[in-house]
């Protein structure tokens, strides 16, 4: 598929414009092939992989998006839909094909492709079919960009970002997931919203596990630069454990709200995984909760294994990771969801 | 529905830091009752509605952005969807509610609701249940927010717009339908796509009625400031009427190629939508191909009909439509689509 | 002066094109009284206010700027320099008068004018002219937008503005100065550039007076989200007061560096004061530290005094002044510099 | 210089946190070296390149910026106040240096350094003063940054970016001058605000050489896409061809006017180049009018000279130049500007 097999159709007219319109100048020369632009790929289509392509295109990140998808029809509608917006923002190549060869020299490969569950199947069955995915989706992308840094945003995404790195054969600085970046916006969002404030100029960190086992680190709340913690403490200010908690429980819980409530996130996710891919390819070096290789960090040893940790990002991938001070117990659960992960992944033999 | 129920969870561990964390200055005085913000309200979180809403919220075009849905469940998932990316977006208040007293104070009420087409039903009958819809929506929008502008999205979008017009009571300026402003779009990108150039550098207008019966202005094309009509003549390159009728067959049929590939349209129309909303708000008055009340232009008379014609738009509403030179033909098959659009609205009994 | 005057030289040469290019449409009403946009007027075009006004142009902060100074050529200058860029920029009206009038209606009017310091003139003498400046200005700034917020640039700052509250009668939550928002924004660069990390993920605050008797909060430091004290704790790292210290002494002395450099800053005040328009203007409800009337905190009583706090900024101006904790010695420090300034404003007899 | 001396005075207190803070994960690679970023430098930081230097910084157009001058306080100074932003923006590398290594691997080199002219002196011996300035600019540019495009802003813009040109050896695609983009910019605001149209709406190009001799392009002209002079001509408007040149003639005044009143120029020619600067970068191939090697168009023959065409403009510099028609009049003064400045590049010797 063309960049627009559309274009095409103008011509069968005869009237070729653009050799009549434009003229070179004296003394040009082609341009220089060290020339680079900045290109993105979006494996996946669905509501997903579309809001973030979206919202990818409105923020003017990248020069060049390539969409790709198993369903061509699918496929070719939705770049044809992002395409007729032309004239409403600044212009980026927007290319579309079942073929992996539209991905070649991604700066960022996004995956949000994703085996559904289906009705009865284990858990370990549906990971066994994501990971067969991946075999068809990784090694073509690792290939076509070799250079380039690896996104994950399909679920289980801890566990997927781990076969991603293992199938891409890249080194781990280029092999992150969205992990708990979003479930860090939540949380923001709803103490923001509790305090009537700015959600950024909320400070707070949701890390570990993507899903149920995630750990809310109380100690990193800061709102408008203000420590919360420390705040109660010298306020004298009593608070219960349990209400901590239950905060951290309605972020954990208000995923499966919006799925039960409209079928699937999408808006959310979008946002999430473009603010990712600016402060990566433009080198923000800003610091995002997201699934990295976390061996060495809190005591997490036994294998390789992905969870979210604040780590700070940039054209390069994973710059490091923040060395934020966990509670014992916060340090606990993240070894405990460590293990769980490796069992699974020696159980699919990877 | 309040601003967000989801704050009132974090109410019950007891924990009121609000009070604690600011505290009033002296000598302060309440907020003046004449400071305003932007409020923008959509009517229908469908794929178009929520296409809308979302890329204004990108665009940071509103304060205060209200949805409203008959399905609450469906209203509340995508309220909760765009609420989580608080963090990644400059603050704006987010609502929902199935009650239009949510929309009071808008400063733009866009409609995106409508009644789909049973199998086997007449367009007439379907129309007859549009306009039972419409009588449920617009009063309540134009008794809720009196001084607003009202944006008619809905299909066919414009007898729907002079439906929304009688309904609302408002004058004529404040009253227009998205009408042409997205053919518009995909006639300009098609153009830039076929010689390679930016679509914001190709001014070219589709106008008339939306849909099959639209007219491309040929006369009004420019490329990079280059007239292309008088460009060719010029230039002694000869062109058959059957290709630029091609071009504009193209446009036409990719409305219905995007819907028969993906099942609806949303992103382009989302953009579109959002660039009208933003010329309106911040009063910048553009020229764009939108449904406005055509009676008197080009020699249409007989009754007060809603037709795209390229008007100037700004904080006012419509504040006046391009004096574009016609060809009679163009003009008779402008006439001829408002005569069939009157027949219509005499057979609605509106 | 009009909008701009130079339109009229368009108008010799007979040609009337706006009426021939643009017809009303039936039925239209004018604009509702009722419809506002948004306002903001400069007050002094030397270098901070213009680094001001062009970065609000940039950042399509508002729908119209008045531009007042007392030199017309400079003014009508500047006013033409901005205006020939209106194609590269969103429309904004671009208005210029040594009249106040053209203030009128004003969301927000930012104060850079000052008398500067004389050779051998003393600190309280340079106070009384700029009194007597003050009082040309804030009056008619007052009269011509009562509903106005004003914020004030001109230094010193803090008793400035105390000045521009007595002189106004404006309510205390509608009067504040830059105060230490641009000191604070030295501090977080100087720790960003340090660790090379994003200075948005910086959070640090330098609060009291602007200038040298400024102090730094040192509990308020997070970097990414870690609160830089308690992790130094944890970390067992040892340091020294007196590298802190040095830290300080550093932004303190970068204005004067720059100053001595080149002459004045300009670029820095021009987008700190732009990020406080934009926070009050889209009631975005974020933390600034900035001069806003201090009494009843951190135990400053025995008059009415303006000094940095962190406070949070809205539509409605200080919205609330953020319980941060300060150790003795600090809160001393805001109490002697509250102290200097109260006796200050005693022998100016206001 | 380094990336910021100041840095450096955080270090003799011994706190070395960078290690602390972040650490490193496993299994982790060294960024690729084919890892590219935007780089953009300014050569002459006077309140041009300044203009230049802040709008590029605001519109997040490059990941670094470098400055040059030859005077290093100065330098510094404006170096320091850009960094002294760095928590109002997006994170930008900011360097500065007398040195033109500081320059290296530059994407796009904008050079607005220029000789004055003395009282008395010729117009020649300036531009031999200004020759021998560039033969210190140029080549060290061209060694340091050998794909990079070169943008010429230095008066008198057509002929000195022939000598640079000249000077770089490089291919004429990638050797532009501003030009009359800015002179054109002028004239659609002087349209724009005689009609109240957004200038956006507004094309109209002024092409040859930059200033007194410019030439008006009045077919290219048209307003929200409608043909101004076909417009008149149907509407059977009569017009003086008198009105149209005091139009050109208030364009070409308003320069004078601008310096005489302020004293030079500077936000208008700021926001200009920053258009040219992101068409060129992000590939926008949009079309500017600028000054290009000329030769071979319009009849303009007898040697290599730059004067302004409308040019598409993209990453790879000048893709080609717009086929426009001029009448015979409009040709001929061109090929009269291009033979008087032949004859001076003749006197130069170069």
């Amino acid at each position: 598929m063309q960049k627009s097999s559309s274009s095409s159709s103008l011509g069968p007219g005869g009237l070729d414009l653009t050799q009549a319109f434009f003229k070179p100048i004296q003394n040009a020369a082609p341009p220089s092939p060290t020339t680079r632009h900045i290109k993105i790929s979006v494996i996946g289509v669905g509501n997903v992989g579309m809001a973030i392509a979206q919202t990818i295109l409105t923020q003017d990140l990248a020069d060049e998006l390539a969409l790709v998808d198993a369903k061509p029809d699918k496929l070719r509608g939705e770049m044809l839909d992002l395409q007729h917006a032309a004239a409403f923002l600044p212009r980026t190549n927007i290319r579309a094909s079942v073929d992996y060869s539209v991905t070649a020299a991604s700066d960022l490969c996004i995956v949000t492709a994703g085996a559904r569950q289906l009705p009865g199947e284990s858990r370990l069955n549906l990971l066994h079919r994501n990971v067969s995915l991946f075999q068809t989706i990784i090694p073509p992308l690792a290939r076509y960009s070799p250079d380039s840094i690896l996104l994950i945003v399909s679920n289980p995404v801890d566990i997927l970002t781990y076969i991603a790195w293992k199938l891409s054969g890249f080194p781990s600085n280029r092999v992150i997931g969205s992990g708990t970046n979003l479930d860090s916006s939540r949380f923001r969002f709803l103490i923001a919203d509790h305090l009537d404030v700015n959600a950024q100029d909320v400070q707070a960190y949701i890390v570990g596990e993507h899903g149920d086992s995630s750990v809310a680190l109380w100690s990193s709340i800061s709102v408008g630069g203000v420590p919360v913690l420390s705040f109660l403490k010298n306020q004298q200010i009593k608070y219960e454990k349990e209400t901590l908690e239950h905060i951290h429980k309605t972020v954990v819980d208000s995923a499966y709200e919006v799925i039960s409530l409209k079928g699937y996130t999408s808006w959310a996710i979008g946002y999430s995984v473009a603010s990712l891919a600016r402060t990566i390819l433009r080198d923000q070096r800003r610091v995002h909760p997201i699934s990295v290789i976390a061996r060495g960090f809190h005591g997490i040893e036994g294998g390789d294994v992905f969870l979210s940790l604040p780590a700070q990002l940039g054209r390069g991938g994973v710059l490091g990771v923040a060395n934020v001070c966990l509670t014992e117990e916060e340090a606990q659960k993240l070894r405990h969801s460590a293990q769980t992960i490796l069992e699974l992944q020696s159980q699919l033999g990877v």
